[in-house]
């Protein structure tokens, strides 16, 4: 954290990240860089910013953005097979509010420990703009073994993590735009799966093990989906009936306040979505047994090079208005 | 690049970013996450953003705005001795402008293959604030080489590489605020001192044989010292006279535009500043002649703790009003 860092912004950091800085490669953060050590593993590099007012609301508490701006990063790399090794942030600042930076520091020195992901280094920078935290973080996979979105081979399964469009739904009831009618628990439990994602981390080793393609889905299943298709120059079939949605998220299609379609399209689930043999399986849904984590086959891979079709309980390819979202 | 990129983000980083990432850590930006290969060394890691109105104005142009988000972090790999490896970027744009991003990239491609520090990666944002660069690089050094801020030793020498004071007062020319009396070529000097950093890579082996202890000269090099000076337990004296100044800069001082004061605390150098040991003096200065990199003894290591004092020609302490910029 070496740049602007004179008294208020040395204050700063020495006072909220300093004690979040236990690695020994993070030097206490009074150095120009951190270091990762050579261990004899690849580093898997991701990098994901959040904005205030695209990625998060004005108004979400500073602990939940903290949390978020960590576990997006922390969800690429569970994706890509890889244990995480550490993180770097730049935080874009208005003001330095104890009251605002004393809870965002404490969340994410908690979620940094609960995900073995330490704190490396960073840079605080003022800006007159939106707040917005960038992390770049860092996972360690044995040499060559990172997880691709290519190597999705026709016959595969297509698997998910988790359940789908929760974190949509829930930022549209934070937005008056939908949970008329819902109880106050499951409006909570929704906007809690907007603001705080849940990476699947627990799963890495076993898509190391078993999957031949996966990626996270931050944008939307849909869209996503297609983007691991392309890359793996196939195909893909996906039984929307077979899509895993909470009892919250299935209320809500039931009562016809959002459709399946949409919820492919939502965008925030920070799920992984992976394709597994048809031989690795049984192994593979035994990994995510033991690992704890919910995992449920949506389809299979096709040949390609078409994009892949959504089917609805008869078989029949339903058209998706939008993939996913864009920021431009 | 994987966040929030559906059509007109996946175009624009398509169009503008994908011929870049000639690495094959890099997936051609297809992939949620690069791959830094496993290759025995250890990873220095260093992150630095710069946003709009802060580290550069609105109307500097896009190529050079490109320049100092790469250099700026470049420059914290030299100072560390570590040879770049490459780069993840965060973009945060109010509009995905033709007109702006193609010159961007192409001196981001430019400045990427000059030093060797290719894309890797990155994510691509929409805000409705500043535009803001986020750049967080790689590189290499043998394990355990890092050169750290601690490790300067009573008698050592300090150096600094190039000139000091530019760009500060290119900050200044282009506030109109200095520079009056100057040529035209004098004035576009310390601009583009300013704008575009000279990064001293050249200089990082030379610095991890010889230096005990080094750190880019970002925020001013009296400030930028005492932070050397703290995490290394010892004290200074520098000799103003000796800190080596541009016929520009120095043209402003005699004028009596600007001041050796208000030189050594401007900030925006992009220099390094090192500690040698004297018995290791001469070999530095051969290695740094080899590298074609200007390098000034400026001073010498004294015991801490006090804070580094500069002298002037009579050897007498001359007290500084401020040591360097601070964001908060």
């Amino acid at each position: 954290m070496d740049r602007r860092m004179a008294s208020g912004e040395d204050d700063l950091i020495a006072r909220y990240f300093r004690p979040l800085a236990t690695d020994p490669g993070a030097f206490g953060l009074v150095d120009d860089a951190a270091l990762l050590n050579h261990t004899g593993d690849d580093l898997v590099v991701t990098t994901d910013a959040i904005v205030e007012g695209v990625h998060f609301l004005p108004d979400d508490p500073p602990d939940t953005i903290a949390r978020k701006a960590l576990r997006v990063n922390l969800s690429d790399l569970a994706a890509k097979g890889a244990v995480p090794a550490g993180f770097v942030l730049t935080l874009a600042l208005r003001d330095a509010k104890e009251q605002w930076l004393a809870p965002f520091a404490r969340a994410l020195g908690e979620d940094a420990a609960a995900f073995g992901c330490p704190v490396l280094g960073g840079d605080t920078v003022s800006t007159p703009g939106p707040l917005m935290i960038s992390i770049t973080a860092f996972g360690r996979v044995p040499p060559g073994r990172m997880v691709r979105r290519t190597g999705a081979k026709p016959g595969d399964r297509i698997a998910v993590t988790g359940t789908i469009g929760d974190a949509a739904l829930g930022l549209r009831v934070l937005k008056g735009q939908a949970g008329e009618g819902l109880d106050t628990p499951s409006r909570e439990f929704l906007i809690q799966r907007y603001r705080v994602p849940q990476p699947r981390n627990a799963l890495a080793v076993a898509i190391r093990e078993h999957a031949s393609a996966a990626m996270d889905v931050s944008d939307g299943l849909a869209g996503d989906l297609a983007k691991l298709c392309a890359a793996s120059g196939i195909s893909a079939a996906i039984n929307l009936a077979d899509v895993p949605l909470s009892e919250q998220a299935r209320a809500l299609v039931t009562k016809g306040s959002s459709s399946i379609e949409s919820i492919v399209s939502g965008g925030d689930d920070y799920e992984v979505v992976c394709t597994v043999p048809e031989n690795r399986w049984d192994s593979f849904l035994a990994a995510a047994r033991l690992a704890n984590v919910q995992v449920t086959g949506i389809g299979r891979v096709e040949t390609g090079p078409a994009a892949p079709r959504f089917l609805d309980t008869a078989g029949k390819p339903v058209t998706l208005k939008r993939l996913s979202y864009s920021h431009f």
